[in-house]
């Protein structure tokens, strides 16, 4: 018989003690979703309220929260209802469906390079030709089609209304764009982030915790002028070193890391922009902090093939997990100016922003003016609105259509030449109008946490211990009575109610004996046991414990709130919180 | 002209500093979703965190995080696939459609009390009778009839696969309580409680971030046992006043609160549950934190018809806005065993608890043995499956039903009496079997954030002081130079990321003069400017103001990081910042 792997390990603990477990198992469960219990919920705020401290509070940046549910138009424009789907192959004898490129993989032997790269139809003749057939039922295979990989829904009561479930919250921060711009009073560079679930409605997840229909993402959109690229936190990191896979490696078909500072990597050309090295160098310090060895980190960079539509350069954060090997933690994509652009255009709002310069601009400015005469015989009762819409409407959007088309489309109106005067009109400008361009840092809470767990998960003797980073840890403290009689759990309550209202994640327990509740603490990962003794009634004193030394120290009671609060701001040492104790 | 109403003032100020607005704004906007910004998200998170701080770590409740879109069985479980629905009209010239039962009391006078008890047919006949017409066109309109107000979609590449958006987050915790309860060491009463977004498909929201589709809700589930349903925690709370409007009182046609303790309350039976009454009173306190008084605040009882499906009595906290009057802010409801029993049947999944006690109940146990032979004659391949099915399903419900309606129906499988044996056993336990009862205190977070900025909302002159409890202020601390030259700039940054590393919500501004800075900061609520002048050059002292005086103090900077962390629990007042201070 095989030794579970961590995965199975870390699973079952974390399904018995209250991480997480597949949601819905009453109804058999729903792959692709997960709950959180009592304990996972507390070390994933921990671990996005980390988040928050490292790259927003201290660096000023912002956060917002914006629907996860978004109209048709918003997807259209950013271009997830082009591509945002996945191929698929039924079966026609038992109905089954699968992903047709795992499928190829799996029964033809084809790399997962190489099936990113084919089309739907290169796709079909591969699996026709290698005779790949159901994996269930031995059945033939339809011909391939393409799913899409967003969760659809109606709003309100009009069929028409499509709305998408987000499968990335950064749509919600672009679509924002002009108003949080003249919020942070119209200055560059602007990062802004938002955490929350978003839904990608893939066609058959496994992998747990890992590859989730709906899951909690991190995305930070860090806007700046494109003419001004350069970082000045840089010095901050420049000599951080990173373990990269640069595109060219790969195409020469090695996946060996190279070990290189930020700066040395901004030298040599892989890294293209300075804010993509900075956040990169930030994820990594992130991911050590959560308890990742820097060993087990790398970041390869995205082929062209492989990258999302948005996307000039892109690496991924990888992890080493047991079961799956290299696993994506973040992705870190250069955006360019993409989205803000499609969104102009979708939605005819001007996107640009303005930045006074020394240098003087003259240029002529291009106005439309609806002719109502025209527009009141042709649209009759609506005219008004397709004045609005008009006025508001990108001039050089309209004109260059018109000239091109001879026609330009608003809201299904159909705007002729004979509709609109155009304007135009020289103007000094002391300065320059452009689209910010956008670097991306996105991470997946959910992974994160489970990420947490197996680096967390060790095993001394036939004991689990979860060493999650103390300031990480869900239960901060928990307060036992030696013995449950003779005023100890009185005694031990009062420690309790004590750090309670000091602020501490603490519990009390006085079930079993004080070995089994030692052991339980420690397999979720409470850093410090605090047990309260005879000694105790004597002299204020109680002994505290560590969890991963379970060496333990004596100190007063009073004295434990400031203590502690010490120790889990890593100010100060398990041995330094009391005087050595051992017991009597 | 009138003048604007305090929702259009607090409206404008979210909008244009960073609180929140519509979202999709560039795409005309979607009724029923907002977007919160860089200080709403920081006040709406302080908010939730208050929430996390009374009703859970002190409790030692606990929190959980599950999936958003569920599985269409949970819901009809829960009932909502069939009560959540609201009856809708259709103009059959421009199509436009209606909340009928609005309809109905907009033009015809109908009270809201009068219309939520009309049955669909009442209200066609109602309509018919008036000759209600399509208010946009003034065109007939169609039969009403229901439309479901939950957001439906489709997990997976499979149509049949329909799952919904929740409509609250109660029922995560519901399909997962067996697992919670064993991660719980089996003990009751526990709470349990999920804040997140839920989704509620209105046919025509208004109100602003009053009635919204997509909003936050946060639902406790407070489980306990129905013969022990005393809560030994209400000498916390029992002389507490409640601003009460009980349903006897209401149905005599008044709407006068009356005030009584909860203890009061009680005796009298207004409240029927202790449990109950406790989270009412915790509410109120809370409400009062969030800086609602107390007079601004009632419950009022849901009558029989009023009360949501599941709802054995219910209470709805109401606060008073200066637009809508009266408004729900949270909702008290004695869900009984309504939820886990419905999950129970719908699943066969036992959902009751075991509890030992002294006394010893004989009972005769009865379990259903599959006849193999007979199963596998009758479904073939499925067999080893229906089996399965089987020895998983409740005994009781099976039985019931195969006496009652001579077969039993098991995900679409016919179960007949020859396929079973009914088996019984006598057995002694020592206690008693049974589900357990649920209180559920419920906020919406979106709504509460409304209501903390309208309460802050004040004028002193022509200026507007957003006088925010200051615990919750999202930006807690300003750090000014007096002016931009003579290295007062590099000294107040100086200041300010020392409050940045100690943890503060600090924000540096230097733009503009200083009386128009403190104005900037007065309006979004930030309690305390420190300005650095020359003699903080000199002294190494600052000046602080306070928000809602303008008094100002002196103080050294080396004192800073700790006066201020008093402050903001509470345990400091202004004047003891420092040494009063007049400008020279």
């Amino acid at each position: 018989m095989r030794s579970p792997d961590k995965y199975e390990l870390v699973s079952e603990l974390a399904r018995r003690r209250g991480f997480f477990w597949p949601a819905c198992e009453i109804y058999g469960g729903v792959s692709g979703f997960i709950a959180f219990g009592q304990l996972g919920t507390v070390l994933k705020r921990k671990i996005e309220d980390k988040f928050r401290e490292r790259f927003l509070r201290r660096l000023g940046l912002y956060e917002i929260e914006s629907p996860i549910i978004l109209p048709g138009r918003v997807f259209e424009a950013s271009g997830h209802v082009e591509n945002f789907k996945e191929p698929m192959v039924e079966c026609t004898r038992c109905k089954r469906k699968f992903r047709a490129d795992h499928l190829l993989q799996e029964s033809a032997g084809i790399s997962s390079t190489e099936a990113e790269k084919m089309t739907l139809e290169e796709i079909g003749e591969a699996m026709e030709s290698r005779g790949v057939k159901c994996p269930e039922c031995g059945g033939d295979l339809a011909e391939p089609r393409y799913f899409l990989t967003m969760f659809q829904t109606t709003i309100g009561p009009y069929a028409e209304a499509v709305g998408y479930g987000r499968p990335e919250a950064a749509q919600g921060i672009f679509v924002e764009f002009r108003r949080l711009y003249e919020q942070a009073r119209e200055r560059l560079p602007m990062g802004v982030a938002q955490i929350g679930h978003a839904l990608r409605n893939e066609i058959s997840p496994r992998q747990g915790p890992i590859r989730l229909r709906e899951f909690t993402i991190i995305d930070l959109e860090f806007f700046f002028d494109p003419e001004k690229p350069g970082c000045p936190l840089l010095g901050e990191v420049e000599n951080e070193v990173l373990r990269l896979i640069p595109a060219e490696v790969r195409l020469k078909g090695s996946e060996e890391p190279i070990e290189i500072t930020v700066k040395e990597a901004l030298e040599k050309g892989y890294i293209k922009m300075e804010w993509l090295a900075f956040f990169m160098a930030l994820a990594k310090r992130f991911l050590v902090e959560l308890g990742v060895p820097e060993d087990k980190q790398r970041f390869i960079e995205k082929l062209a093939w492989e990258r999302a539509h948005y996307s000039a350069q892109g690496f991924d954060q990888e992890v080493y997990l047991d079961r799956w090997g290299w696993t994506e933690v973040s992705g870190h994509n250069y955006r360019t100016d993409f989205d803000l652009k499609s969104h102009m255009e979708e939605s005819g709002v001007d996107m640009r922003v303005f930045k006074e310069e020394g240098r003087v601009v003259e240029r002529v400015e291009t106005s439309v003016k609806p002719k109502m005469d025209v527009i009141g015989r042709d649209f009759r009762g609506d005219a008004p609105k397709v004045a609005r819409l008009i006025s508001k409407t990108s001039p050089e959007e309209l004109e260059k259509s018109l000239e091109e088309r001879g026609f330009y489309t608003l809201e299904g109106y159909k705007i002729l030449p004979s509709h609109v005067e155009i304007v135009r009109k020289k103007r000094v400008e002391r300065g320059r109008r452009f689209v910010p361009h956008v670097i991306e840092p996105s991470f997946g809470s959910d992974r994160l946490v489970y990420v947490v767990l197996e680096y967390a998960y060790t095993k001394k003797g036939s004991r689990t211990i979860l060493k999650i980073p103390r300031d990480l840890a869900p239960i901060e403290v928990a307060v036992l009575p030696l013995v449950s009689r003779d005023g100890l759990p009185e005694k031990a309550r009062e420690v309790h109610s004590t750090l309670i209202s000091e602020g501490f994640l603490a519990e009390y327990d006085e079930s079993g004996s004080i070995g089994r509740r030692y052991a339980r603490f420690d397999e979720v990962g409470t850093p410090i046991c605090i047990t309260v003794d005879y000694q105790t009634l004597e002299d204020e004193t109680v002994t505290l414990r560590d969890r991963d030394t379970w060496e333990q120290v004596r100190t007063e009671i009073g004295r434990l709130p400031q203590l502690l609060r010490e120790y889990f701001r890593w100010e100060r040492e398990f041995k330094d919180l009391g005087t050595p104790y051992r017991k009597p």
